[in-house]
């Protein structure tokens, strides 16, 4: 009980520099998700933890917990995730993980016992860079893990993801257990992280609310076209797969624009891609993402059509294969005007932001009232070594972000549904929330 | 003395269905050159030579020669190479070396002597499949090849070109001895191809003289955009190198048809490659062809143009990078000439091609009066293994060259510059056909 404690930004600054020191600076993080450097970075963690008298709990998923136990059971869970890509940054996830760990250390060391259980979560596998599947710890937590559609990944060298996570002490079989373990008594899960994109820096703001998760459809265009030799076939007996994908590809760009959301067309692999070569074969990755979810059905309906006119106009047979979906993901509302008002507060954006970027809160929004919190990102640029925000930014978001977690803990802010809680008499909310 | 014998083609083509056999059927040829599959396609040559009593004489550059003396010391070179792309096709090369055993071999049974030295010639590294660089043996026996500039070349492996070649027994820098061995005293080269395009087929024509090689100019345009996220990115602050590419190879098409020439982009390197990343760099292989000189030199300014234009667009910087470049080159037009009536006799293609593909015939040309004999290439596909001629079409080709090389070989056919030669009386030519 008592009045909500601050929370010491420099704090997060000091074990942010810590853990870039101990899992990779130069070459960016090194803590992809089932390797050594990931357990290295959660060895950080678990330390942490142990000063301030907490143990680290492992789940079925080998998300990494610890839980500060309050008056009551029900949970308020602050979580992002300790993995990286590989050659990433030193903010991306961790950010949120250790200023997670500061709010219950900060109410440790203020001997405030908290009106609800405080839990910092490392969701494991949050960026799927091995095996190509993200917010996998996330997802097996929220019960949304199809078991079957990830046992066959493989990563680059072969190994499947199976053996990856028992090496690991995870059965892939034991996910589903996941969710039961907590879950299922939250109240709120909140999120601090770099924005990844360039809004909050070009707008000068130091923080913002983020009010949910746009939608995202991302498959892969095959044309097959013919290989032929680049000085003995005339122009117009060709079926050049390369110029197929390629008048696609800014089609695709133009579709983005006119619905108002995102389109990506980040990888094309050529075959044989020989210079002298013409293409017989071309994949190209497209990725489109938009907060309103018709306008994403239709981006797709009108990016197939296209890439169906453009292969037919070159000779070439079209094949389309699914990567991955989300539906947008709106949060909690009551929660989300909770961190805007913090923010506009202290100076940040006055409305939320809707996240592009996927985060474990979108899973966990599934079931739980949520809400992010986003600081700016230098130049936009995350997912490699140089990926920065100014510290009096940092600063700010950490102390923003504390401040919800902390008038949420003790009872001091409002939680999703209810007026102003100050007892402990909110334990039969929870059941009804599980549904949202 | 003596009528020139005629060719059998059936042993031509025994020949080549005995070398796919020991050299790669199923995946296709397997003779990349400096490889143990190579020596053995050339074992085969090796093989036939000293079944008919001739040495095969390794020359400084790696290429093999067969060599049947004449009444004079000036030569006939008839030859092609032996050595394949990966998973190559039976025909590309291979025909033209054993069609020119043939002449060998037919003249010898007949019992004539030759007017003129009669040599096969099997080019080392015609395809520059490996350290790519093609015309490597050719270019080195023309004595236009630039030593410095192939020294430092590596395989996929990392494997060096010197070693490579010491490998094999040839001492990279006695390459530019190779020259003065042969070429300096051969007044004709024919060389018999595939035309590794669809004109003939289309055509339904059998074989057609070939006046030369268009001119080439491969180059690589490389786009140095920004790497940003997908989803957090939004459209308007991106500098997408992939879309600058794609915009400049649809272009390049354009410049292509404009200049009635060809242009091809077989190649597309996105960086970091990634569906969920916005391209950050991207390199797009260029390789232009056109007969005319002026046009080519035209077609590439246009295209460095629009390549400037497209980057500077997208906010991306452009670099470019010569990879080769040939001069259209034509070969002697009476030689050709002399083909070309042989092929119409037959029912050939009345008007010679102009071969978009260059050969070891566009080195040689540069020395000596050459000319050379395609056959059709059904679907105009090489360098796979689905390469195929129907074999009347085969026996026809190898008909019409051997019927010219015989012609030649015993004086019945006049050489260029000169009339109707028969007697041994035109050794003075030599010096002067050096500077041609």
């Amino acid at each position: 009980m008592g009045r909500a404690p601050a929370v010491q930004p420099r704090r997060v600054l000091a074990d942010l520099a810590e853990l870039a020191r101990t899992t990779g600076e130069g070459d960016g993080a090194d803590r992809v998700a089932w390797t050594p450097g990931w357990q290295r970075g959660r060895d950080l963690l678990r330390a942490r933890l142990a000063e301030i008298g907490l143990a680290a709990i492992e789940d079925e998923a080998g998300n990494l917990w610890g839980k500060l136990p309050g008056r009551r059971e029900e949970m308020l869970v602050l979580g992002s995730h300790l993995d990286s890509v590989p050659g990433g940054g030193p903010l991306d996830g961790a950010l949120g993980v250790l200023a997670g760990l500061e709010v219950l250390r900060a109410l440790i060391e203020a001997n405030v016992f908290p009106d609800l259980t405080v839990s910092v979560v490392d969701w494991a596998d949050e960026e799927g860079a091995r095996f190509g599947r993200s917010l996998l710890g996330s997802a097996a937590a929220t019960g949304r893990l199809d078991i079957e559609a990830v046992r066959g990944l493989t990563d680059a060298d072969g190994i499947g993801l199976e053996a990856a996570l028992g090496k690991c002490g995870v059965d892939l079989d034991r996910l589903p257990a996941a969710p039961t373990m907590e879950l299922d008594r939250t109240l709120a899960y909140l999120e601090l992280h770099i924005e990844q994109g360039p809004v909050l820096e070009q707008e000068r703001l130091p923080v913002a609310a983020v009010s949910g998760t746009i939608g995202v459809e991302r498959f892969v265009l095959g044309f097959a076209g013919r290989a032929a030799h680049a000085g003995s076939t005339p122009m117009n007996v060709r079926h050049d797969a390369l110029l197929a994908a390629a008048a696609t590809a800014l089609e695709i760009e133009r579709i983005a624009l006119r619905h108002d959301g995102r389109a990506t067309t980040g990888s094309l692999a050529v075959g044989p891609g020989v210079a002298t070569v013409v293409a017989g074969s071309a994949e190209l990755s497209v990725d489109l993402r938009n907060a309103d979810e018709d306008e994403l059905a239709r981006m797709r309906e009108e990016v197939l059509g296209v890439a169906r006119s453009q292969a037919a106009a070159r000779g070439c047979e079209l094949e389309e294969r699914d990567l991955f979906a989300a539906a947008p993901r709106a949060f909690d509302p009551e929660l989300v005007e909770a961190v805007r008002s913090a923010c506009a507060e202290v100076g940040g954006r006055e409305e939320p932001i809707v996240s592009g970027a996927l985060h474990d809160a979108t899973e966990v929004a599934a079931l739980v009232p949520t809400a992010m919190v986003f600081c700016p990102s230098i130049g936009g640029r995350s997912h490699a070594p140089d990926e920065r925000t100014e510290q009096r930014d940092l600063r700010t978001a950490i102390e923003v972000f504390g401040e919800v977690a902390t008038g949420i803990a003790v009872g001091e802010t409002a939680l999703p549904g209810t007026a102003l809680s100050s007892g402990g008499d909110r334990a039969a909310d929870s059941p009804s929330r599980r549904a949202q």
